[in-house]
């Protein structure tokens, strides 16, 4: 089962619907690029490889439907944030045949993650136990993950690998969806909430923590998902090594450093779940570590440190 | 309407359910000092210094009773972190008139927290913009507060605080309590998740972080709601003062420092809430900020840095 799929007979493209998991597997096809960019917007599709490929099947669809620029232009407003979003859709619209760019983007995006999981393996030790923050398994990607993909790979080398999920919210992608994953995989895990990251790095309780990136921008800067930061800054305090795995196409030369990048800021109703009616939030979808906290960047290509 | 009171008609101690709010303001009234022990640890109340507060009643009610010794043991062993608990409980014990050495102490404790508001309201500058964690208002005490009673303080000394309050999940007392306790004294507040403190941190949008205490150790290492020492390391990477505001009932000179203190770990309910059944979860409620992160302690004797 692949998070983004082209579906021949649909003729369109099927994603599995993560707004609808853990409870329901559910599947969505879209068959138009105004599809594409809204189930980009709400989130039935994240993270920023999937949504890379996401988006190249959607730019594949507006070429076919003869409204290549303002099908794309739709894409590109969909969520300002992962960078493969951008470098995908610019990809297919370059393309002299964009279906079969778009199934070549799907097809490279699944060969990197197994790449980088097996680079990233490496680094980690038998037994370790790491910390990891939102969701980049397999549905964070077309197929195999890239932090998860990194555990994944560790995990079929017969390394046992054990870990703490951060749940992340306000979406709880942590919770809903890597704690499926693993589940999945048989891979023994523990979901601990946000805030509980700190005792567990004081205790010595975790030997690595590993996240995704939605950017990394030219100085090694790092946008990720909210709540990263303080993750890597406590790794950091306790002498831990911050590994984050992503595959080139999240590597942004363009972008000088995280100042530079727009972080996405969502509707307030995502964080207040609790709260009582009428209460205002503040919902930053990212923040930025900078380079100096991260030991390592995984890709495809090896581990750079 | 006081957190924690005595009830005469009702003969027992009247408590506000913190487990019900903010959709239901309902009271519980405790008649027996097995009724406030379990009403202590479903947190039914919560905060030191209402625990301590409820605990020195469930104490005079265990006297009258006539099973002091069992009933000050069920209390004792109800929560094991919060230091005022047990002060409480030890005062109560060797008093000669139980019920009316609770109601000192209930007297004492709004007394302390006015007096505490009004030293930390003194540290901070006109327009402040301040993060909090977890629930440290009326709510957490008898009355007024700790880290809210400071910007409550502010307030009405005209100084116009802006209020972050950080969600506290798992059991998200910043978006239950400290949203509705805010919204009522009419001071302006958003709500952030946890993991956003890193991005307000580093956008320099706040001036000062207050947090409470369930026990200060003799050393000043501050046991607090998990989640709480996270965010003094992020106040120190950004130069923003870190204050802890609590009342003398909180410190504790027996406990040499924070690796000495018992730290609770709840149920893996609290924590599951979007995760797929059956998934398991590490639930600490505390965490240890080193004193050497921590700017200042309020109390009502003065700021000590």
């Amino acid at each position: 089962m692949a998070t983004v799929e082209w579906d021949e007979g649909a003729s369109g493209v099927r994603l599995i619907d993560q707004t609808r998991l853990p409870h329901e597997e559910a599947f969505v096809v879209c068959r138009t690029a105004a599809e594409v960019a809204a189930a980009i917007r709400d989130m039935v599709v994240r993270g920023a490889p999937a949504i890379g490929a996401a988006a190249a099947y959607g730019t594949a669809l507006a070429a076919r439907e003869g409204r290549l620029a303002e099908g794309a232009g739709l894409i590109r407003a969909a969520r300002p944030t992962a960078r493969d979003l951008f470098w995908a859709v610019e990809r297919v619209e370059g393309a002299a045949d964009p279906l079969e760019e778009a199934h070549r983007i799907a097809r490279e995006s699944i060969a990197a993650c197994r790449e980088l999981g097996r680079h990233g393996a490496a680094l980690l030790p038998a037994g370790a136990r790491i910390v990891t923050i939102c969701n980049t398994g397999a549905l964070a990607t077309v197929d195999y993950g890239t932090g998860l993909g990194v555990i994944r790979a560790a995990h079929e080398a017969g390394k046992e690998p054990f870990v703490y999920a951060m749940e992340t919210r306000p979406r709880a992608q942590g919770a809903r969806l890597t704690t499926w994953e693993l589940r999945r995989l048989g891979i023994p895990h523990r979901l601990i909430a946000d805030g509980a990251a700190g005792l567990l790095l004081q205790r010595g309780m975790v030997d690595a923590a590993i996240s995704g990136a939605d950017r990394v921008c030219a100085n090694g800067d790092v946008v990720n998902k909210v709540g990263t930061y303080p993750l890597a800054l406590l790794c950091r305090e306790h002498g831990v090594p911050f590994y984050v795995a992503a595959p080139c196409s999240t590597l942004d030369d363009a972008t000088p450093d995280g100042a530079a990048v727009i972080i996405e800021e969502r509707a307030a109703e995502e964080v207040t779940t609790f709260a009582p009616p009428g209460t205002d939030a503040w919902n930053p979808a990212f923040d930025v570590t900078p380079a100096r906290l991260v030991t390592a960047l995984i890709t495809e290509r090896g581990a750079m440190r």
